[in-house]
């Protein structure tokens, strides 16, 4: 989950919709896996005493039962706040494998799964730029992803770097005979553009929403109060849709990305690259 | 989830059934929570050194991520088991509220819950033997419905023990204006003996099966392997059925008790009483 | 530890000084214990949306490899901190036990210990409000202090409270023939006033101090920098001092208690009261 | 620690002696950090079930509150223990990260570190067989340290192996301007022989001792009764002398390997070896 707009506290935008993330953590209905309980993460940005830089507060244990998160959640206004739960697909539960990442200003966070990540990732890491490998801290395949998309030009082309990193896993994975090697959601952001990506090798990928711009939910849906007082610049990225509201939540396609700032959104075709 | 029978290895029942207790603290499909990743524990008797008392191994975590049950599971050699994933209804996720409890030779635990339990809690409390006050470690309905059975008998008289605590709960709870105080499927054991209950002061209470002595269901079932290696004596207790098996799995009726030793069962009504 | 002073960023506080609370949490040299690695936690006021109440975080593992508090310390920005590192008397590791405790707009920390705690919690826990109880959460000898000074009147009459209850706790001590029942050093604030307390049955309490007026300090080691930024009113209460600075550390006498408010400090003897 | 005799229930290995390696845990008072708490494991050989493999426990606590270690302990029966505290030298505190790591077999256990480990890690992962890449899970230097050490051939010929591998990460350390790239002492083992390393390229290792063989030992102090319940095959293996006991430990000489199994034993000099 994602949220850009005017600064909120956290805890309005955690705990108190509909279909919240913490409630999507004990029950995801249309993940692959039925519960995320997995670890959680928070990443922000706009923290006093922070120069720009995102906070990232994550821990091992399910998000539905974190007293700290709970506790430090109505303190955090933010204008931006990624947050993720996470389901494992086989690396360890530890916080150096919770999302969202981050490297320098930018956050990174996926759901999906990189398949039979085991027999791809000594190739992958082998490719990350050997001055980022220091910073790699885990072992899970998004991190890998994430790392990739960095040494190929991340924080300069998100698109283009993604479509590479993505071009390359892919190139890795059926060397060694993977069928369907990439089934990613995907969202980074700068603090203060987020990037979307919706895209799996099969063509077959997990949902991906974000919100309309405000105004105009707040037009189809008078009778919701809880609108009147979001800016309207505000935009949500789920999974899942927060409330069951007609009109309010636009579905990225199938291998697209989008770029949101602002009030402002375009959305394009998204096609792997093999870096040359 | 308990076993009773010959002695197995605890991973061949924590792990290996379809529809096991791990595979339901990703998603119990009858129970009141959708999931159980609220801490769980392990008891068993049997093992080298013990001298006949239960061991118990409990963390916070899900059961389905836990590295050290996945390790332990197959070096355990137990005649009888008891198996537990919480979800909490409100006390901190700890391990001293982690089922099943232990006292002496004795383990216990318990799915549901005591309704509104932070207004009866003192109460509660105030009623346990002092004698036992000291033993009591966390802060669960459960441990309190425990520590009151043990100070009406638990140890002599199972039944009555019980039935007199979950009419004192009653008594009390009324006394606050809680309609339904109590709700619970229940197991106990004294490491030979099992004695399970289901009750709830709304009559309405979550399921609770055992299986029907294995040579019967053997006989059902001449095409699974599996139940040639259990033992004539076997018995397994569960909230949700292991298995889709047609006649391998007996309903413990709304308000009752059953005791299960070896191959012989009885079940009677159960009736709370408010002791005098 | 506890500051009070002009707001702060928590990191400076908790990271940067030598001796500082994280270096103690290793290798405490003065307290009963060697090592405070049994959890640990932070309360804060000042926070944005808080309204005046503290926040708290806290955790079960040692203080020193908490990587949420090395992220969110540079994060809070308080003029009234309190940081505690806790060694197990013998009650479980569990964040419920974890200091400060908080009631309301209160916070409440102790190192120390009743003695015996096993043996009196029964009684104690009998004599807390019934109004109150339902609050508590945890198992610890500290809880128990805490909701026994809100009972006898904390948020009215600090000293007073204390030593209502300290005289009660040894009263019932003796009564269960524990010779030294209370061994305390002690901090609580309502947010603005901060009261200690020094004090042991046996007259042998651990060690207890607070930094004079920093405007001293500063004229007696104008080589420091960092006192520069420091505002007059700031004040440091620690269990160990901070630096090897002569003459910046005050020792709170044994059976005393002081009370400070901004630059202003009162300091008086402490003498338990048996309530009637 | 490291146990090899006859079989022994580990709690009387783990808990019982004086300065056991729980009490080393909260205070090491030779070791080059004061407080072991960032996390315990412990591996065994003779477990039910197991078929020859060893079996490993480990958590992210300090051994010293582990209410779990404290259950199982009294139930493992082993002729075969290894057991390690960690003091993190940087790398995150998490399970895949404790010691001792497991391969088929073969445990491996290490104090020291790899100076800078952060520059060379990527150097020496690289040199990993691809083949065991995959089995890596954690982001420790002793990890990293284990799979090159298995890599240069650890199961045929564990001294030349480890040679190997502190020559090789020699030789890397000092290509990236790194003056005394290794400190270990380390201990590893089939289930049947262990071997124990002494070295640092500073040649200014941490110490490590082996007691004598018990029957010196007993015939030295026939005033302790605990000795003679121990078989004349035991040793111990240890960074700090369990009990002041003159005449009963060896320390290893400074770059020496020892070859320990049952009542023999062999010592060596230990020279690194740069892999052609």
């Amino acid at each position: 989950m994602a949220y850009v707009g005017e600064p909120v506290f956290a805890d309005m935008l955690l705990y108190r919709p509909e279909h919240s993330i913490i409630d999507q953590s004990l029950h995801a209905n249309l993940g692959g896996f039925a519960t995320n309980g997995d670890g959680f993460g928070i990443g922000w940005y706009g923290a006093d005493g922070a120069d720009g830089a995102p906070t990232v507060f994550k821990d091992t244990h399910p998000a539905w039962n974190c007293e700290n998160l709970r506790e430090i959640a109505p303190r955090i206004r933010t204008p931006l706040l990624f947050a993720h739960v996470r389901a494992s697909s086989g690396t360890p539960v530890q916080r150096s494998n919770c999302h969202p990442f981050r490297h320098g200003n930018w956050l990174f966070m996926h759901n999906g799964s990189l398949a039979d990540f085991h027999k791809v990732r000594r190739d992958l890491l082998v490719a990350v730029d050997p001055a980022l490998f220091p910073d790699m801290e885990g072992s899970t395949d998004t991190e890998a992803l994430f790392y990739l998309a960095l040494t190929f030009g991340l924080k300069e082309d998100p698109p283009g770097a993604v479509a590479r990193a993505v071009g390359f896993i892919e190139d890795v994975g059926r060397a060694h005979g993977i069928e369907y090697p990439v089934h990613m959601t995907l969202a980074t952001t700068d603090g203060e553009r987020v990037w979307i990506f919706r895209y799996s090798s099969e063509k077959a990928t997990s949902s991906l929403y974000f919100s309309h711009d405000v105004t105009q939910v707040r037009a189809l849906h008078p009778e919701l109060d809880v609108l009147k007082k979001l800016g309207d610049d505000t935009r949500f990225i789920v999974s899942e849709p927060l409330r069951d509201l007609p009109g309010a939540w636009d579905e990225v396609p199938e291998a697209s990305w989008a770029l949101i700032r602002g009030a402002d959104q375009e959305t394009h075709h998204f096609e792997p690259v093999v870096p040359g």
